[in-house]
């Protein structure tokens, strides 16, 4: 019932579906849990899937952004936090072919795919509290990092700091998570999202070579590089339709399976319940419209990566656009549908043991990342004035 | 603004570009007006456009649906009211291609495009006044009937006709609307759609000849033959679409030349404005996912079009799953934009000479057709039960 | 149905029933009219309601502010033209009490009940386009003055001028209406409230004499004094609850006597419907909340009414939120009412002759008066920072 | 912030704000742990609050169901757990007052008074597993009962059994909860409410003695026997309204002290964020209905509670329309408050520590209790036809 468009059919979706099918034995525990899901992160080390995004010539598997957010999908719907650090594994790979050079970011992605490197992300620009200072060929990062999902268990860390000489500009590095001097500090522990280690890292004089900063085109520094923050906004659209659609297909198992009609109903079963028929109803609409949205702003994000720097200002900013009105309406019809399936459950379906709001509080935890109201304004901007977005981190 | 979806590039497109340039510079009067639009009906003759979905072979312009949704929404953008009953007219070519035997259809099609004939409705099968009378080899019509919807200044009718005598199956036929017998009564006279001529027709004994009835394979008699309705749906869904489009476009000229500011505003501009600007987010938001889910539909049903006798139910209940989604999504966030857009236009927006209010009033006579609750409940069986929509002249 | 709440025993109540009742007779054509409500006027005039809300002392009858609103409310469930010019009367009335001197607005209020004027309005303190230009004793008015509801037919106006010499100091007269150089245009022809006159004025070198001008205490001077745009706001929240509830009425009977349950129904009456009882339920919740949000406003103003100059500017704030929510709540919540009311009438219920957009009209045009969003945008200062709205001619 | 509406003066409130602040300091840890609140439950009983609603007479406190509600949501707005069983607490004193003889309930409210008991629920009319045994002068209950709030740590229970000799009839009863054959399995482990108790229970051949059962006038048998289920209901609406007071004033003190504005923010600080300001100006709205809506249906029941065996029918059935009316907007305004919050704290606030999202929890749990969409449906029938709702235990 999940999946009325059609998905591409690239293998990687099959080895997916069936991790995604032992995640779920463990989802519910493990989000009670928390900590970091050490055992799956080396199942998804050892499925190949963290070189799906690796072209084929460095020994990866040539997946399109389409197909790795269809992978994505497929794991949140039972297990969000993996699919958001699968995602971000993903995005750290697309940040270092974004903003290096070829003779960085290729050996990268050799190793990445030969060794099963996993990605982690240090990049919060908002959190300017790490600091660089200079030194001849290197460098030192050194100060806090908040938010940094997938740090913990990862071989790679794409890290930033704040370049005062430089007016505070942000250099960003990749580098191997075991330097010295990298402390992550296991520390997050939020109402949602409880397996993605989003927390806090120290970085105390942590040296970063020359040739691990990423200069060269550097950040959001043309309409190609500029990509980086859109892979990453429609990263979480699909992550929260995943999630709604993983909501959804549990709601409707138990309905089917565990709930009577109430006893004013005119309905001999459930599945006869106007009310709750028009709730599913609602939810379909909901479900089909962000699918499409998604789906279009894939093909869209696909068609711009094959540009690379033919890409256009112009042609970015429809991308943008296209994908921020898909992550509008995935924040919107995903809270909305994460809070009513229990009205078509009913009372016992908020036994614990379910911890069936787990969908509703990984969602509002990870819709939180950046306001919806702006992005909301942003999209108001082009639909009066015909002004796309300004490439930002967020845009 | 209103198309970032790209649009086929049939010839019509451009035709009906500029009638629906024309068309826009008397729109308000006509709706002031109502009444039969004869000059615009005639313009419509004489643009060719009357033949889009006849097949080349019989001397039309082979349109896809697509293509032929797309004209419903150029038209519908400036005026609904022409815009319904020139979808409906290839909703009555449609009727005799799916309902009637081809030695019926084919010379009916290539009359049509040679003659430029306009078909109109006198079907609706909720209206049972309508009785036939058995004769040897012919019929005779005699009752009345409603919401007869381009029955005026048309050549054809379908209309239909209650046969008690098989049980109260209805009984269709295509008829010349000059027929003696038949009282078209420009009797419409409503708050919105003011120019479809959708009142009441008068049947007097009107003879109708056995070749005149659509019997074979008959009314949604195969899943290709129950394409029908579909049709009628999907062609309701572009008309909502087009109405909100129009709404926008028309609220954005307002905004961006006559609006100013509220007193209580930071910002110097409207278009700087923060709730003006949400506004303008959440209308694009709601067009771009009623475009999405419409055009999907729209090449489904191109697909299911062409497997013609090969079409199975299944297929033919996915379709009507599409259709039905975005005909919900467009009518609730339809009737949203046109209801809203004065709340980013301002208090003079409401001047009688701009009828900026015949949007909403279009749209929400339109879309009463057929009931939106029992569309979602549909959508609501699909969703939880895996049950497709049974044929009916509605679904 | 409609008024649950108790009723206030007000006399004058039974004879705006009566009075209502006549209205209602004509109200469908005299939308349709537009103009000026000529014979409704003058039997406003002979029923004595023109002086409701003068204290017995001069003439009149004393009401409360709550039972005036609930005449307007009579009113406007059937026509909410003759609401808004009867209220906006009374507002008139306020303008004077609370800006002049006693010995000026005694006598206008005496002669007001007296002879049966009418107070129109042409005060718009957004329009500047009127200036002022000072004699000895006296000044002249002149220029244009647009949004002047009820100036048509009326006796009296109040009329507003820039005064560039002090700084754009807006300066507020009670004038004759019948003072030469003052034109009415009776150009308001609009899509809703179409019975208003709210057009334009012209003035040209209108002598007023300086015991006409209202300033002792003047605008907005006092606590006291700021209740006017309170008076003028929750007039304009008990004429939007007035149209939904009018609307709801109609709709109520439509339904009961000529509404068929749709044939997908499994209901045998429209009465047992589950989605038309749906919109029923969430009309109830939406009407009593906006009654209850409004009668506390009311008992609340005229508890800050009986207090005159002791009334401090934290009451009156706080009567200012009460005054802000419940025309909130009336104005999404009504509109909401008239836009969905056509859900459960069905098709047939756009036929023109009922006229049944005629509430959305009216709601939709009156709720552009001042934008919803700024009023909300104040409520949420209060609610995040405690901090009260500054009397302005809107707040 | 929280009670513009002027609080009733009963001196309980004080105490029970005293409570509240000390139940404040440990609810976030108590809502991770679960089970039962024992000391809290004991500084109720010290408290002397559970006498609250028994008549001085009895010795106890006298107060009405509005000060009594009053009491629930000081709770509620800190911890919604310790509200629920407080109020069902009273909620079982008056079932033995509105089913039993006074001779009956006389002694046990006397005795509640003295010895500070806590009554809980076994009641659950939907679960029916529980089954009644006839002996000579006594009886036997046997069976499960599941949902029993508040049943731990309780002195008295109001439990319930089939009694399928009497055509399955509903026998309640009064009964010390530490009987023989009561077994309360403490195994309630819930997402939200998840202090209530609201477990199992076993009755394992429990023997009732007749005077322990509520016969006279017995469930639902009069008009004012059936207030039982309005007085549950309407303590319902109290608990979301608290639980959405609480959430909204912890979200003002984090936006207040913790936010900062987004980047791209035109304002300096969140309190001038233009959609900051929105969500709280909403909340607002949402909130006053709420409040107004409970405080008029507390002052109805107080007076059907005052009118006893007087209360007719009608009476009955509108004070069930007001309470089902208030209900309903609580649950719809608390979930939409609960949930949106996040939204106006941003993303740190998902911290665990926090447990912010406790509120939407607790209310997503307790407003399943029964379906909001068979309460729509019941004030659609009153406000389409005119029929009030059929007393039942839950309407």
């Amino acid at each position: 019932m999940t999946t009325p468009v059609k998905p591409t059919q690239h293998p990687a979706l099959a080895i997916a579906r069936e991790l995604a099918g032992e995640f779920a034995l463990t989802a519910v525990e493990r989000d009670e849990r928390g900590g970091t899901p050490k055992a799956e992160r080396d199942a998804l080390r050892n499925s190949g899937l963290l070189s799906l995004t690796i072209p084929t010539a460095y020994g990866g598997q040539g997946a399109s952004w389409r197909e790795t957010f269809e992978v994505v999908r497929e794991f949140a719907r039972v297990d969000s936090s993996l699919a958001h650090v699968f995602g971000f594994h993903h995005l750290m790979l697309a940040t270092v072919r974004l903003f290096a050079r070829p003779d960085q970011w290729q050996p990268w992605f050799e190793q990445t795919a030969r060794k099963q490197w996993f990605w982690g992300n240090a990049l919060n620009p908002l959190d300017t509290r790490t600091q660089v200072k200079h030194f001849d060929g290197w460098c030192e990062f050194s100060g806090q990092k908040s938010f940094c999902s997938g740090a913990s268990d990862s071989e790679m860390l794409i890290a930033s700091a704040v370049d005062e000489r430089a007016g505070g500009k942000l250099l960003i590095a990749a580098i191997p998570s075991a330097r010295t001097g990298i402390t992550l500090h296991n520390d997050w522990n939020n109402i949602g999202q409880r397996q993605t280690d989003s927390g806090s890292a120290t970085f105390e004089r942590v040296r970063v070579e020359r040739d691990e900063l990423l200069l060269d085109p550097g950040p959001l520094s043309t309409p190609f590089a500029a990509l980086r923050p859109l892979i990453a906004q429609l990263h979480f659209a699909n992550l929260f339709l995943g999630i709604a659609e993983g909501a959804f297909a549990e709601a409707r198992q138990y309905s089917l399976k565990e709930s009577r009609p109430w006893f004013r109903s005119s309905a001999a079963q459930v599945s006869e319940d106007p009310y709750v028929l028009r709730h599913y109803g609602e939810f379909w609409v909901g479900l089909e419209s962000m699918r499409l949205l998604i789906e279009r702003a894939a093909d869209q994000l696909d068609s711009a990566w094959a540009k690379e720097h033919a890409l256009t200002a112009e042609e970015r900013g429809d991308l943008a656009l296209a994908i921020g009105t898909a992550k509008v309406a995935a924040t919107r019809q995903g809270l909305d549908i994460c809070n009513r399936v229990f009205e078509v459950t009913g009372a016992r379906a908020t036994h614990a043991s379910l911890r069936f709001d787990r969908h509703w509080r990984n969602l509002r935890t990870q819709t939180l990342h950046d306001p919806v109201d702006y992005r909301i304004h942003e999209l108001g901007e082009w639909a009066l004035s015909g002004k796309r977005p300004t490439p930002s981190f967020y845009s």
